[in-house]
């Protein structure tokens, strides 16, 4: 243990895995220090309503410094951490070596392009602020090129937006960029007709959201059918350019495509030397710690651990990563008050349902065995999202920016702002070396 | 006269001075067409509390068409203005030339570097969105770094914030930053003491706000003086590198320098080929137009007009380019009736009176005769900028950013977001030429 002997526990990016490890660790006698590369915790599952011009990034992002201000026993540090030293007990990152006692890496994930990182320029994710507002920027500004435009086949390009992959967030890009050419705008300009716009939502398997039940897949794709986008199932995109994808040898144009087809671990679990499971993801222990290190834990989207009661990986998605963030904190305290036994008990995930929303008062819900849509899905969504928010002015700002949208139908945050293109990541340094 | 007969009234910059115009020509027989290269309506005076991380975007600015939805004759087009050719009566646009029968000029203003454009890079101004996000998120990195640089004179420098110019946007951000630094952010931090951070105002001139009566000057310089915030008058600013400025032969250190020293008229009065005035400034008839073109008006920061009534010229603040713009609307719209007698009454400025605001519940107001200082200088500020702002959404979202910064001494938008730097501006086309 270092310093007065009080144990350091350094939680890796501020997530929901990071943040409710980090606020369950409130009463642990023990120094916690909070590393990420933003200053914020971002509510990642809306990012889509930055995206589609609903919500302001503010909206949805909160000054991790504030969120652990009353936290006496946590600490904040911006910084990127570049690799992990298990052996040392210590990471490295661009402003020095930091050691740990107890380290709980949770640094989420990115977007896979499979092998084909080039695309990311063409059709950037939707895992940043940065990305957002650069798709919200991109997409207004091809309404207004549309408006200009004379060559038929050029304002078709522009009013066609495609988006790759029909997870959660694909489906619910798709339905808002949707309601937003055919409701919100179509006053505004004189000569594009904005509800003639295209939303293409095509996905490589056979159903929309393939991690929900068959039933609740169908309903989503009736609701998608319903608001007009074109939905294509079991093409797979085989190139994305400037100006477009191919799909099964044909050509789509569009000048604005949007990458929802899949994640990967962010590549900081590269650096750890140890085997990795499906999409770069740490195979970690029952106890969410990784083989070997007792004292080093990986959760939430990072993570590759399979259930040993549902017989299946938890789930990448935000109550994974916050349960395992609060048994890890329960755990490692319980070690700190002198009980090794707290390790007997391996996590396990509770379900709790799963949700998406498809546009304006559409939405998919399911909930133990059970599963609804429509308004009554809708607003359980609208609710969910409201009371899990973190921070008393983002739930009141984000609940006043949606009754504005839905009493006005406008959008709140349409601006475009010149951004730059994101750029290809780097390969992660043990990758790199190889 | 175009198309069908109607008149084509063309409109370049949609501030204050354009937006004005394009609305009280509302009943105008004739076909408006706004051009700007923003989406949005800027509230610029507001633009420092973007800077001050208190509002996010969004809520100081409004999409141009969503304003514009309901004037059946007026068009909107996103596009850079890139000359404007007074004798054939048309503009170049990056999307091809447009034709004009009037043409209302309303670029606003530039920040001016007097021959030193090379500081922008590390002195930007508060004239764009982009630079407002700019300025914040380096400003909010600064106190991430000092919390973990261990060099004092690092640390230092990274806490010393230097406004150059204490003119109105001078002397609000100062106080802004003043107050983020002593009030909203001190809890946040576990090791750097916010409290410390030094703001220095440097002003070449003799007093604060130089264009208020001397008795505001005064009181004004009393309230920064009162919230900490250092004044340095009669020290023109000599140099500026990235790591500080040098006033008179002394080196300051700083990582953030920002820029309010003084404007000029964008670069694109100067593709007129046309005497200009001060600062670039077209020097304009008593009826806003251009000599020798009756159907081409400057209005707004772009154009220097003496008052004939007081003998000094129109300032440049947004009452004056508003008032131009509805002056030139009117004239127009008569002209159009038949009654070219319009031109006869020469624009006169009305002064409605000046105020600033200097950080929280402290301002100075100016109205005729009247000045006064205080809390309530600083309730009438804030009424007329709720009352003045544009749009529904925006006054109350502006309002509730402010109440709740009020009471819980917090700040809405502290999101460090990735943005490129500002790039020294080009020359105009005609300067570049010669």
């Amino acid at each position: 243990m270092h310093g007065a002997g009080r144990a350091r526990i350094v939680i890796v990016g501020c997530g929901f895995g990071g943040l409710f490890a980090a606020r369950a660790l409130e009463r642990a006698a023990a120094d916690v220090l909070v590393i990420d590369r933003n200053n914020y915790h971002l509510f990642q599952p809306l990012l889509y309503q930055v995206a589609s011009a609903a919500l302001a990034p503010a909206d949805i992002a909160q000054p991790i410094r504030t969120i652990l201000r009353p936290q006496k026993n946590a600490r904040v540090m911006l910084a990127e951490v570049q690799r992990v030293d298990l052996a040392s007990r210590s990471l490295d990152t661009a402003v020095g070596r930091v050691p740990y006692d107890y380290l709980i890496l949770a640094p989420g994930a990115v977007d896979e392009y499979f092998g084909h990182e080039e695309w990311r320029r063409f059709a950037p994710g939707m895992k940043e602020v940065e990305e957002a507002t650069f798709i919200r920027s991109r997409l207004l500004r091809s309404f207004e090129i549309a408006e200009l435009e004379a060559d038929q086949n050029e304002r078709a390009a522009h009013l066609t937006f495609i988006i790759v992959g029909a997870g959660p967030t694909g489906v619910e890009l798709a339905g808002a960029i949707k309601e937003l050419a055919v409701d919100v705008i179509p006053r505004d300009f004189r000569v594009a007709d904005t509800r003639r716009a295209r939303v293409v939502l095509i996905e490589a398997g056979t159903r929309v959201l393939p991690a929900f039940h068959a039933d609740s897949s169908a309903r989503a794709l009736g609701q998608l059918r319903t608001l007009g986008v074109e939905v294509r199932l079991g093409e797979p995109v085989t190139q994305v350019l400037a100006d477009g994808v191919e799909v099964r040898g044909e050509r789509l144009r569009s000048y604005n495509v949007i990458w929802t087809a899949g994640v990967r671990a962010a590549p900081l679990t590269a650096t750890l030397g140890v085997p990795l499971g499906p999409g770069g993801r740490v195979r970690v222990l029952p106890d969410c710690s990784i083989a070997g290190h007792r004292e080093a834990f990986v959760i939430g989207d990072a993570a590759y651990l399979v259930d040993a009661a549902s017989g299946r990986p938890v789930p990448g998605v935000s109550q994974g990563a916050l349960q395992m963030g609060r048994y890890v904190a329960r755990l490692i305290e319980a070690e700190l008050n002198g009980a090794p036994s707290a390790r007997v008990a391996a996590f396990h995930y509770h379900d709790k349902g799963s949700m998406a929303t498809v546009g304006k008062s559409r939405a998919v819900v399911e909930i133990g065995r059970a599963r609804f849509g429509g308004l009554l899905a809708w607003l359980a969504w609208m609710a969910l999202h409201i009371t899990v928010l973190i921070g008393f002015r983002n739930r009141l700002a984000v609940l006043f920016s949606w009754l504005y949208s839905y009493v006005f139908f406008r959008r709140g945050s349409r601006l475009i702002t010149r951004v730059a293109p994101p750029e290809p990541a780097a390969p992660a340094p043990t990758e790199r070396a190889s």
